[in-house]
């Protein structure tokens, strides 16, 4: 039941009274705003409203990635209201990002009335349907009409011409709730973003104590799970002697324990996670490139990848960080790849025979429900290789400088308990994938579309719905682009960031085929001299610099210790060395 | 004809020697790049050829507006060029500016291969037709086939299966000259923006000192003008008393002085300039807003209105700022609205009756052919008021205290001769309307979508392709909004910012209809303390500050002087003054 209480506001304008009421019939109650003065009608009743909670941030791409981090921590919706004109294209990273990770982010932007788009009126372009690429639903909302609609939208609407105005009102109202209703629905249900576009007319800032309609609301359908007799994939499980497990992006504790215990303990699985899977077990591969990059330099390498080719592989969770792997699977596939759960399956090593659509608890319980204890040394042998790896690896740390890949282990060796990690993109993820993460930590990483752009305001934004404390990683490049997250008046006291700074993009050296010239150093690892220093001054952020091992250890030491604000720390590590350490790694321990 | 010199690469992949062939063909020579792997094959093939001056931007949504700022000063198509996934949604805000106004803006984005697309892998989002709402024409490249193309590729493809694969190649090629052809045709002809969607396979570094293929280049057909017959307009012109010239969005020197002369001493004609229709007399209304206001002020409002309301009213160049002159129109229709040249026309004041396609020079030519020497006080009558309000705000501007209206003032005396004049959106092309501005200057702004978004990062774009030096004016949100335009290594010595600080959106505290409230300085004026200054530390410039009348001619008296290095002047004015300054000033004058 909506109480209105008595110092609410509501816009006179009803179509922003209806989403207003949608939203907060549906319980969705954070709404993150950029400033303007056509979405004023909104904005004054999502504010002067005390059920939901308001955030201004002036910076749209900013806005939309930090919505996108409180989504992606509720997994409910949140919204992002704008203004007409680009500020609504500024959007459309993270709108990208939440379509391929499926974060419901509900985009809504206010647009002039429809007789005044394509006049060449200011800030006005052509919002309807602009992300239709990258959106699950897009709902463009009738504009209000009365006797004050100006003469020229009565005649240019075609349904206008010579009706009874309440009428075409009560229709207006009819169509945006039925559009409402769906728009909502399909956020909520299939965790994508949806895009909805509201026409309003000036006066904008006229309001009402008590809504002047009354939308009609439906209630979201309960999902009732199909029954999938999964008789044959049993049979085909319980006979297979290599399976293999592959997790995707996917959160903390989804997956009960038994299940956990039951594959880890099974001779024929190997289950390979990534720091972004959120699963741990000291018998999981949990160092895919560690595994997969030595054979690729052994003689024999054909014949190990074929030992290492399952039969069975089962995937679950969203997009696969390694591409050493992918490479693998797709010149090896394997004779099953089911892909178990979630609203959508990609066939990402060309070999997909099924989208399982069950939850992937149920599917396991199924898989061994009917056990034969089948012999496999499929596990056994590879974790020998992983034991190989790992002895090798700690060595390896041993003899190197400082780098990334050293910066990187006392970095994680360092993080408290339970605190959420929020990863950037390019090396950021890729070094930290080749180590152990503390398993009491939450890790996250906008791998939808793998970009740059937004992960400062995404762990800024999921920081501040999280009452675990959160340490964001950067690379500098990621840290530069996103600088305006900063700009931001919700910063948590115990928000943490460190950036990796080698002066460019250090992932650059380690692709293969590039050369090093003045071509390279300009267009691909884009080099510079920035320093995060002057943008913490800006933004109240205490700043700390290391350069070496032991300024690491000593800064490590106290960084997360309580302070009255935020705290950036700067590693400095050394452009030239970087790529050549990373790939005698893998020499290393092959 | 196109010399191969020995020391310049080409990609080994045709179709990154197809678009580059093109580009130097149809002498697109300026290219802005920003870093990635997957467009490895352009820009090498970019950077190592001596034709093409090519430039670093790491973020896309600067390196855009960057390049719209270099296409408005050239006329001519820019390349911004860009890797797969997010990075080209962050063009998208100067894609929509360049649309709107008329700016040859192409865009080339590297793609993943076709057999990779929708499957899960990183950076990899729907490009095809991503900018379809605000894009002249997009092409979608066919993807290069060879013996080494992967067994998923040819099995997907619907004609690659049994052909020979030379003839499916040369299928491919003859496909992408012929858009090619058809999308640089385009920018070229229409100045709009264009966008080429190219995929590549690995490997994307190879190269070679000549290029494989010989691509189709046809030449641009030159546009013929066709003859239309003025006769009857001359008609109606030469028989007309009050005729309204009211100039858009326009570049110097378009117009021919003895053309401006006869409109300036027609008594029959009043024409209508902004700052951005860069012509002057002093015979025209340089400040529509002094104009218009005062009259919604008066008693006699609608017999004012009456008397200015004009029998034609012809329009040339791009968008018109003044909301006041659209409103006015608007409601007082003109018999006849003829919007002269260009390559599209907006029924701004709904009663568009024709677009007239000849030159605006060629048009008064015409109508100039065959004059009578009309009576008419039109232009007299309304010239007695701008006196008036002209006398008025000499007086008004000695009373005021420091402000916003008076700082603009002070600063729009103290520009040189011959700057460029480059103006963020918002409160500072709205209050530059409403002052006489130097004739001498060239003045722009990005009117097209009238975004805060990334006017810093166009007129950095704009003053590296100038000869003379430039001054841009901006407001705090639209300075820290595109903070990243600092991050630029081409910027020069003369480049000169002014940020007048009100600490907020300024111009919400001028919209009616507002209140003031804790909701209004969150949400709408979004009230901040920041300062440019650290960001001055951060990027090289000089920082300069002045908060009175006294500091800032002071400054402004060396502001221009020869230095080493950009420099920045930021302006503090009173947040809580500057809207009742500007709503007496049209008091005042009325």
């Amino acid at each position: 039941m909506v109480v209105f209480l008595n110092y609410m506001k509501y816009s006179a304008i009803p179509t922003a009274q209806s989403i207003v009421l949608h939203c907060q019939a549906k319980n969705i109650s954070n709404i993150v705003i950029s400033p303007g003065s056509r979405n004023a009608p909104l904005t004054i009743a999502f504010a002067e409203n005390p059920f939901f909670t308001c955030y201004s941030i002036v910076d749209e791409r900013c806005a939309a990635f930090f919505a996108l981090g409180m989504a992606q921590q509720l997994k409910e919706p949140v919204v992002v209201l704008c203004t007409s004109g680009s500020a609504l294209l500024n959007y459309y990273p993270a709108v990208a990002e939440a379509y391929f990770s499926n974060i419901p982010l509900l985009v809504i932007s206010a647009d002039r009335p429809v007789y005044k788009l394509g006049i060449g009126d200011g800030q006005t372009i052509n919002q309807r349907n602009v992300f239709e690429n990258h959106i699950r639903y897009s709902v463009n909302l009738k504009q209000d009409v009365s006797h004050a609609t100006p003469k020229v939208l009565r005649y240019r609407s075609e349904w206008l011409s010579d009706r009874d105005v309440n009428d075409v009102q009560q229709e207006v109202q009819n169509y945006n709730d039925g559009e409402l209703n769906l728009a909502l629905e399909i956020a909520l249900t299939t965790n994508s973003p949806v895009h909805i576009n509201a026409p309003f007319e000036e006066p904008l800032y006229e309001t009402l104590s008590k809504p002047s309609i009354s939308p009609q609301i439906s209630a979201i359908p309960t999902n009732i799970d199909s029954v999938i007799d999964l008789e044959q994939h049993r049979n085909i499980w319980k006979t297979s002697v290599r399976k293999m497990v592959l997790v995707g992006v996917n959160t903390s504790n989804a997956i009960k324990d038994v299940i956990l215990e039951k594959l880890a303990n099974d001779p024929s699985v190997m289950v390979l996670t990534e720091t972004t899977s959120n699963i741990h077990h000291p018998n999981f591969f949990n160092s895919i490139d560690s595994l997969v990059a030595p054979i690729e330099m052994h003689a024999d390498t054909e014949l190990e990848f074929k030992k290492l080719k399952p039969e069975v592989l089962i995937t679950f969770g969203g997009l696969i960080v390694s591409k050493k792997v992918k490479a693998f699977l797709r010149n090896h596939a394997p004779e099953h790849h089911w892909h178990i759960g979630g609203q959508f399956a990609n066939d990402t090593f060309f070999c997909l025979e099924e989208h399982i659509k069950v939850s992937v608890n149920d599917f396991f319980d199924e898989m061994y429900s009917d056990n034969m204890g089948l012999k496999s040394d499929y596990f056994s042998h590879w974790n020998l290789v992983k034991q190989n790896y790992e002895v090798k690896r700690e060595a390896y740390l041993r003899e190197i400088p400082f780098s990334d890949f050293l910066a990187f282990e006392h970095i994680l060796a360092s993080v408290p308990n339970d605190y959420m990690l929020q990863l950037a993109n390019s090396s950021t993820i890729r070094y930290t994938q080749l180590f152990n993460v503390n398993p009491t930590l939450k890790v996250f990483c906008n791998r939808g579309t793998s970009g740059i752009d937004g992960s400062t305001s995404t762990a800024i934004g999921a920081s501040i719905v999280n009452s675990t404390p959160t340490l964001f990683i950067t690379g500098d490049l990621s840290f530069f682009y996103d600088s305006n997250a900063l700009w931001n008046n919700f910063l948590k006291p115990d928000f943490r960031i460190i950036v990796i700074n080698n002066n460019g993009g250090g992932i650059f050296r380690i692709l293969p085929g590039k050369e090093n010239s003045v071509v390279f150093e300009t267009y691909f690892e884009t080099r510079h001299t920035l320093s995060a220093e002057h943008l913490c001054s800006m933004y109240g952020f205490n700043y700390l610099t290391a350069n070496s091992s032991e300024e690491l250890e000593e800064e490590l030491s106290t960084f997360f210790n309580e302070t009255g604000r935020p705290q950036l720390l700067e590693i400095t590590t050394p452009t030239l060395k970087n790529d050549k350490i990373l790939i005698d790694y893998f020499r290393f321990i092959s």
